[in-house]
C-alpha cells in the first residue's frame, strides 16, 4: 500500500480556533514515526458536503490512509460518517456489532437507547467498529483496497486509546519495515539565510531521496541568530541512519567554516 | 466582499507532527472575531506544486479572504509565494519595496545581500510587501478584486506582529460591521446523548442563521456527564445579544428539567 496519508480534524472549534488542534500534531508524530508520509492535515467546518468534497479530492490521489477525527458523537452536528459515506458512495447503515457496543455502555450505567444514542452505531456500509475504552462513540475503520478510512472522536483521550490500543498495532502489519532516523542539533552564529545555501548544497552532496534538513531560526536573523536543525531520513530500501549521519556531519563541518558554534549536540531528541 | 476566509499553515514541521499548529488557533480566532467565518485551515507538506492544487481548490470558491503561513524565508523549501503566484497565474516577480526591505534590515546589520537574502523580495506580480517588524522575510498582501490573499512567516512571533500591526487593521476596513457573542457555561449530570436533543431543540425554536450550540463533553457520558457549553451568533443584521440570551435561557431550562446542574454560570470568557 501507499505510504501517502492524510489527516481530516473535523470540526467549528478547530476551525475558529476555540481549541489548539494538538489531535493534528499527535497523529502527525505518530504517522511519521510509523514510516507514513503525512501530506497534509485539513481541518473543516462541520459541513457534510464541505467534508464530502476534500475527502474525496484526496481520496482521488489514492492514498495509503486517511485518519479524521471528530463528528462521531450524538449531537446534530456530528456528521463526519455520513461525509465518509458519501465521499466513497455507499450507504450509511446501522452497524450491529457497533450498536451491541453503544448498547452496553448505556446498559451497564442503567441508561437505554435514544435515537441520538442509536446514531452512533451507524458506519458507512462495510465498516468495521473501533471499539472506545473511554467514551461511548465507536470509531470506524473502512478499508477499500487500496486506501483505509480510519474516523476516530475528537476528544483526545478517547481518540488517544483508539489510536493506541487498536489501529496502530493493525497499521504496522499494513505498512511494516519502515526505519525514521533523525537528528537535532543548534547553531549560533549563522544566519539562516547564509545556512540556507549550505543545506542546498549538503542535500546535493549526500542524496537520498527521504533525507530532509530543515533550519528553524529561533534568534535574531541579522542579530544573534541560533538555528536549530533538524535532520531526518525514512526509508525501506536506503540507509537511512548512514543518510542522516553524514548530512550532519557535512552540515555541521560546513557551518563552523561560516563561524557558527554547535551549541547542542545531534541528538535523538529535541531538546 | 464574502466573509469566507480560510488559513493555508504551511511546512513540514506542522505536518508531521513536530510543531503543535498553534499559527492556525491563533488566526482562526482573529479572524473569527473580526467577523469573519473560517471554513477550514489546510496544512500541508512543502511541495509547491500540491500547494498550488489546494489554493486553486480553494480559490474556486471565491472567500474573501485565504491567510498563509509559512514558507517565506531564505530556504530551498520556501516556496509559499511561488505557490501562490502560481495558483493565480502570475508570475513572481522581484518586488523594489521588498528588496528595500530586506535589504535595510541586512545592512544595519553590517550585512550584504546574498541570492538566499534577494529570494525573500520576489512577490507574486502585483502583490504589496507586509513590513516585518521582527524578522527579515516581508510578507504579501495580493488583492485579486473578490478576494485577498494575505502570506506571512510561520514564526509565531513575526507572524502576530505583522498581523496585529498591519494585516488586522486593513481587515477591519474590508470588513467592517459584524458583532460576535460568547457565551460558555458548565451543567453536570446530562449525558451528551439526552443533551443532543435539547440542542436541536432549542436551535429549531430560537432561530437565526449564525446561532451556534456545541456541547464539549469533559466528564463520562456514562458515568459523571460533565458538558462545557458554547453559543455564539456573529451577524450583521440579526441581533447576536439576543439570539445568544434566548439559546442560553432556553438551554438552561430543559437542562434543569434533565436533571442537570449548572455549576459554571453563562460567561464571555472560557474559564
Amino acid at each position: 500500500m501507499r505510504r501517502e496519508a492524510w489527516i481530516f480534524t473535523l470540526g467549528n472549534e478547530v476551525v475558529d480556533g476555540r481549541i489548539v488542534n494538538t489531535n493534528a500534531a499527535y497523529l502527525g508524530r505518530r504517522l511519521t514515526l510509523l514510516g507514513l508520509e503525512v501530506f497534509g492535515n485539513i481541518s473543516l467546518i462541520d459541513d457534510v458536503d464541505l467534508v464530502t468534497q476534500f475527502l474525496r479530492y484526496v481520496l482521488s490521489r489514492r492514498p495509503g490512509l486517511v485518519v479524521t477525527t471528530g463528528g462521531l458523537g450524538p449531537t446534530y452536528d456530528d456528521r463526519t460518517l455520513e461525509a465518509v459515506a458519501k465521499a466513497t458512495n455507499r450507504g450509511l447503515v446501522l452497524n450491529e456489532e457497533a450498536l451491541r457496543m453503544v448498547r452496553e455502555k448505556y446498559e451497564s450505567a442503567g441508561m437505554g437507547l435514544t435515537p441520538e444514542r442509536e446514531k452512533m452505531a451507524y458506519l458507512p456500509e462495510g465498516a468495521e467498529p473501533i471499539p472506545n475504552p473511554v467514551g461511548t462513540a465507536p470509531g470506524s475503520w473502512l478499508s477499500l483496497g487500496d486506501t483505509v478510512i480510519v474516523s476516530l472522536p475528537g476528544v483526545p483521550r478517547e481518540l488517544k486509546a483508539m489510536w493506541e490500543g487498536f489501529v496502530e498495532p493493525r497499521l504496522r502489519q499494513l505498512f511494516p519495515g519502515v526505519r525514521l532516523v533523525e537528528r537535532w542539533f543548534r547553531v549560533v552564529g549563522v544566519p539562516e539565510s547564509s545556512a540556507a545555501a549550505v543545506v542546498k548544497e549538503v542535500l546535493k552532496l549526500v542524496g537520498g531521496r527521504s533525507l530532509y534538513i530543515k533550519s528553524h531560526p529561533k534568534g535574531s536573523e541579522t542579530g544573534e541568530p541560533i538555528l536549530d536543525f533538524y535532520v531526518s531520513a525514512s526509508s525501506v530500501d536506503e540507509d537511512p541512519e548512514g543518510l542522516v549521519e553524514r548530512a550532519v556531519k557535512e552540515l555541521i563541518e560546513r557551518l563552523k567554516a561560516l563561524g557558527g558554534e554547535v551549541v547542542r549536540s545531534p541528538s535523538e531528541e529535541p531538546d
